[in-house]
């Protein structure tokens, strides 16, 4: 699933090594101390690099959030699109999508807190940025719908721009609870398995 | 200039109708300039008071825009109280909890801008708070899940304590996607339709 990176790792340039550096750092220092808490400064010294390398590789500090955000939705829409490749049933490529979604806060806690809170903290972010990727990943979903539609499994009334955007903010909000409750009421799988199945009632004819 | 500083028998009890024009003000200057790059001097400015007046009623400005969430909410919650006990019919109290929650964006766009966008900019908000109202908020939603699933109305499985959070994210979303996008694409009957079809789609039997 993640073959980008193994094949990439051996032809690496070496400031590849020194910007994921800053990245992996970003995410320590933001996580720790919050977005505007933090300083370019700490992240400099979490990466082990002078304060002054930074701004080679990042504008600013909501540079650094924002390339943080669109690098791992990257990745997370790579592996989507590979995992969803391998079935033509739309349920069951609902269904990865939303355990997708939802197991990556278990596998990169720190940075599911950084996109879930502190994204919404770079009011630059939210305000300005042009959210491409993000538009990507949301489109993954609204195939998903149209799909459903086209093959008569999903109901024709539904429209994909709306339901996309309901889906996401509902797993979303998912995110939030857990980064944010330290011991959270329900499980990762009994969430997945009811959310799917809301949804997918929703969805389905 | 002779002053009392005896300031327990001196000091003025706060008046109801400066505290509400400080919130008032809060909103607009916000949602302006968003939430970190807000002043107090500035929102005693729009309020039309001293910039001490301000700390008469607020502690500071996380202070503020926790109040104002907290009023605000408790009048929504009032609201809806009062238009679902009109029914006994657990699919139109979803209804009128869904259309209040995505209405309240057309009736006052500037504090929706401020509950979606900003507060989530208030780290103190986001870590710190504990959010008595907004679980209050959300029970009406679990309640009306857990009286559909009594009267046989709603599917059993349901766990409400996370398809209320579904639910209020999704919402939530389309309340973010209103007050960021500067000509949504769907208008808000239609969104208040689609999602509603959809959720009770996945909570009916």
């Amino acid at each position: 699933m993640k073959t980008n990176k193994n094949k990439n790792s051996n032809k690496k340039p070496p400031q590849k090594g020194k910007h994921e550096k800053i990245l992996r750092a970003a995410i320590k220092v933001f996580a720790k101390n919050g977005f505007h808490n933090s300083k370019i400064s700490q992240i400099a010294k979490e990466a082990g690099v002078a304060d002054g390398t930074i701004y080679l590789y990042f504008k600013n500090k909501d540079d650094i959030l924002i390339r943080l955000f669109e690098e791992k939705l990257d990745e997370i829409i790579d592996d989507l699109n590979a995992q969803i490749g391998q079935t033509d049933d739309p349920r069951e490529k609902f269904k990865i999508f939303v355990r997708k979604h939802l197991t990556t806060v278990e596998k990169a806690r720190n940075l599911s807190e950084v996109i879930s809170v502190e994204l919404r903290q770079s009011h630059k972010f939210m305000k300005e940025y042009h959210p491409q990727k993000f538009g990507e990943y949301l489109n993954i979903l609204s195939r998903i719908i149209r799909e459903g539609k086209e093959k008569g499994i999903f109901r024709s009334g539904l429209m994909p721009g709306i339901i996309k955007r309901s889906i996401f903010g509902a797993l979303d909000e998912m995110v939030l609870y857990w980064v944010l409750t330290p011991n959270p009421k329900y499980d990762l799988e009994t969430c997945v398995n009811q959310v799917t199945d809301f949804f997918l009632r929703g969805l389905e004819k």
